[in-house]
């Protein structure tokens, strides 16, 4: 089994037992390690009071690609910090696309920028996650 | 009506219309202009798949607390930026409270710390959240 | 020596080796375990192009104070992550207060909320950073 | 005066007076309306009580990297949020390299990301921001 195949492995025992990822509807469109690219569609019961998708749902997709992408290698990260900036707003109907780029990785740490976009190639996501890499193995 | 009973109101409609904090089962606990105090508790459709609560779930309760304690006055405000600390894991079972607090508000802008803790009084999420005040009022 | 001494010992030993927090005239005016109080007056030299103080000059002052709360327990923490609000202006002749306070402490990791006021009260910079706490002692 | 002069005329008065950067010998490599390159060495008087380079210099030439790269279109931009996730340590006489890339950007505010690189291509600092747009222009 190669890194690719590994990370493949990984992602895909996470994504089966991640409960919310799966009620979200999150589908897996490529991983490797220290990268992922996930796809979700904005449902009625993800808005907010204003009629628009509620911030933590287009949080959720891009923090699920930074545990996706950060967890390829073989050992288990967890998120210290994450932030997201709202940069348009995202509608009932709408296909969101998260791609998570590794920009560095220590022993410890690794730093994740994740760009969420809609169907109509618009930014209306930017976010980015330190995680803390630990000793444990999957 | 006062400030408190219009902040109140305002934020009873938000709430009975925001079908995704209500799938979260958000209960409002105390609001003023500036600052909600809410509650939740953590399922098993809410947990990843290291079988502990999702980021996004803590994350989505800091952001409907910065929501609810940053409309209140009147005018509708939107999230720019938002971030928040994981400092302690979360499982099914924990009940959650997120206290959001306002750090200054100027004509065009705001930002709410809102700390999330469980029901042993530890914090799990450390939020901070920038908003945009709109013209537009409720 | 009490814990208390041994944190002041431990940010003095800091700040006189710490050459840019002495270029910005940084004075250190409560210090305890997990807790900064520090001061400062903005000079012609700290503005940008705009004759208000840049930034970079709020933040420095801030990432200060993180650096000594969270130093003075004895082991040597570094910043991995910190993001600042910019809520008032600073200008010239202004005085800066920062004070850093705990919110978490695990064995590896630590955040700390840094509020920046000006000398009538009102907050400037809403900071927060995440430490990673290494095993090297003072 | 096409975009990209009225860009770099506008960058050169800002940098001009900004007498921070200049104590800071921030040199401008190249200029465009949303994207700005900069550079800079890191001296003795820029580093902490462990010496190493001061979070805060860091932050200051991303933060300079924001202003230059989110100006350049006309209107003047103030920095609402900025948030670095310090990456690698940088020391003594290392040449630092900001890019500043526009992420997104509506008539009220845009979003940066700014990368900061040292002399072997090593990322030392993730940074980004958000600006509120005004009205005036230059």
């Amino acid at each position: 089994m190669n890194d690719q195949e590994k990370a493949e492995k990984i992602v895909n025992g996470m994504l089966e037992k991640d409960e919310f990822s799966r009620w979200l509807g999150i589908e897996v469109i490529e991983v490797k390690p220290g990268y992922s690219k996930l796809k979700m569609k904005i449902r009625k019961d993800m808005l907010n009071g204003f009629d628009i998708c509620h911030g933590g749902i287009t949080f959720s997709l891009a923090d699920s690609a930074l545990a996706f992408a950060s967890n390829g290698y073989g050992n288990i990260a967890v998120a210290l910090e994450t932030s997201i900036a709202f940069s348009n707003k995202v509608i009932e109907g709408d296909t969101l696309t998260a791609t998570a780029e590794e920009q560095s990785r220590n022993r410890k740490t690794a730093v994740y920028n994740v760009i969420v976009s809609n169907q109509n190639n618009e930014k209306v996501g930017i976010f980015r996650g330190t995680v803390y890499i630990t000793k444990k193995e999957f």
